[in-house]
């Protein structure tokens, strides 16, 4: 049986699967992206991890190619160019890297394109033709697809929504700008305005009790489920940021749906619901009440792994 | 000779004309746009003009259909829908109205997608694959293809850049919401600047000769070929606006070039130098110095006109 390689290099933790054409996971398995300063060792980690899975296959399978989605990816490339949450700056050919270690044919694109691919084929974009996906994990990254094709651009780095800036003279960003989503969607985004809200606000919160340091997405989306008020006020304005991002897109691209995924989107109706109402406030009158806002379909499997994994069928 | 009729309804002036396969206009006129209370009035004179035309035609000469680019156009549906710069409001069903004088098929796309065809086809996108369009006229419209294909989203109202929000809490638009970027950089847009920047400078300037109901954006214009200071710091505000809305394009699109048409492009370098200049400072570090900024390449002709008369013969 055909497999292709899937790996999600996200800015915390590297995610990897092997799966078949019907996008089932035969085997899977992530190590921390963070851990080794030579871009080598962690290419070398997760290329010895992989072999170990290989090594360990029935007969019956045949491994194609190897699929990568990569913050700042760039498909015709095959490179991660200047990517604030990596640790390794400039340009990385993860492509030629991955080919010291394997045969196989490898094809990398932005892990939000990524993505994309996997809920077109498999998820909650089924059938679509043109939608957007966006990503809200350590950082903000977007897919777009139009006319039923995946949007590279002409330099193969399309779908950077995380670096729009949406706040003139806004917070610091790790690209070097001012502003930009991802600096407010984002489960780094969503510490970020907690931290500011908890230095100015008279309101009594349990995330007063822990040190700036300590405050993490996860924990102030434990705080929300416990009714604390300033972590619902974080995401009523982190859903007005995006909001007001998603209905600026709208309006450039005109998709069916916009798909949210990653860890943040997992926070269900305390980000959808904030982001819809702004999405719509926010929204030109021809578009109002039309575009869905929908969670990722690929529940307890990982989009980008599986959309990775596709690049290597819609490549061979 | 095959022929196509181009139309162009523009918020003031409708321009029109007669086009072969090779873009040569044998024929041309305009009228203005907001004459009449009725639009089938309108309708009804453009008709007549149009009907003048061709039966001064040799025999020779085949009409196969009618192509019109309108603000707010829908390629899927044939209609006009809202536009906040056509005095008449709601939905137009400008393919069924000019039926009713003629029986060649027409097509109908928003101005800009109309003027982004002629330039891929006759201008200066021929032979990208990966472009963005920006008609600046009474108000700002955009034109967006890639992998080259126009892109028309799922509601066939795809490059509504002039309504993304450039300002918290801007400048009223027309559409009913604040702050949109065709009420900075547009022909409006610059008068609306200058006539605030009047209010409030010291400095010397021609236009303070002028009624605020006198400054146009053609004054605006020829002051600035003076040497004018307000002038030229309301163009260089208006690059600045424009230039931080393209940036924030090219990080979804990431295309080859941007294509400046309309009357404000027509002011040459003093709108070309500011945009460019702060598109750079606001581009995202990959991006940088890569997008062309390019102004239309069909000279003496109007970009629009032709390529609403190319979609006659992309769907014959």
């Amino acid at each position: 049986m055909d497999l292709a390689i899937g790996i999600d290099i996200g800015g915390t933790n590297t995610v990897f699967g092997l799966v078949d054409r019907e996008g089932n996971c035969i085997a899977e398995g992530s190590i921390k992206t963070d851990r080794h300063e030579d871009v080598k060792e962690f290419v070398k980690e997760l290329s010895d991890e992989l072999n170990k899975i290989i090594a360990g296959l029935d007969n019956e399978f045949d491994i194609k190619g190897i699929g990568i989605g990569a913050p700042n990816g760039n498909y015709f490339k095959g490179t991660v160019e200047f990517a604030p949450n990596l640790r390794w700056k400039g340009v990385i050919n993860f492509a030629e890297l991955f080919k010291e270690h394997f045969s196989f044919p490898v094809i990398l694109t932005n892990d939000a394109n990524a993505a994309a691919i996997g809920e077109m084929i498999y998820g909650a974009a089924k059938g679509m033709k043109d939608f957007v996906i966006v990503t809200l994990g350590t950082g903000l990254g977007s897919g777009f697809v139009a006319n039923g094709e995946m949007i590279y651009g002409h330099d193969g780095f399309a779908g950077e929504l995380g670096h729009t800036i949406v706040f003139h003279d806004g917070r610091q960003c790790g690209c070097g700008r001012k502003g930009c989503l991802e600096q407010y969607a984002s489960a780094t985004g969503i510490v970020k305005t907690v931290l500011e809200m908890l230095e100015s606000t008279e309101e009594d919160s349990i995330l007063k009790n822990y040190k700036p340091e300590e405050i993490t997405s996860k924990l102030i989306y434990e705080a929300v489920q416990q009714g604390d008020i300033v972590a619902m006020e974080a995401f009523d304005f982190t859903g007005r940021v995006l909001g007001f991002a998603l209905a600026n897109t709208v309006a450039l691209t005109s998709p069916e749906a916009i798909i949210l995924f990653g860890g943040l989107a997992l926070a269900g109706e305390y980000i959808f619901k904030p982001t819809k109402m702004y999405m719509e406030y926010y929204m030109l009158n021809i578009f109002k009440n039309k575009v869905k806002l929908l969670p990722s379909k690929i529940v307890g499997k990982n989009a980008a792994v599986l959309g990775a994994s596709a690049l290597v069928w819609k490549n061979s």
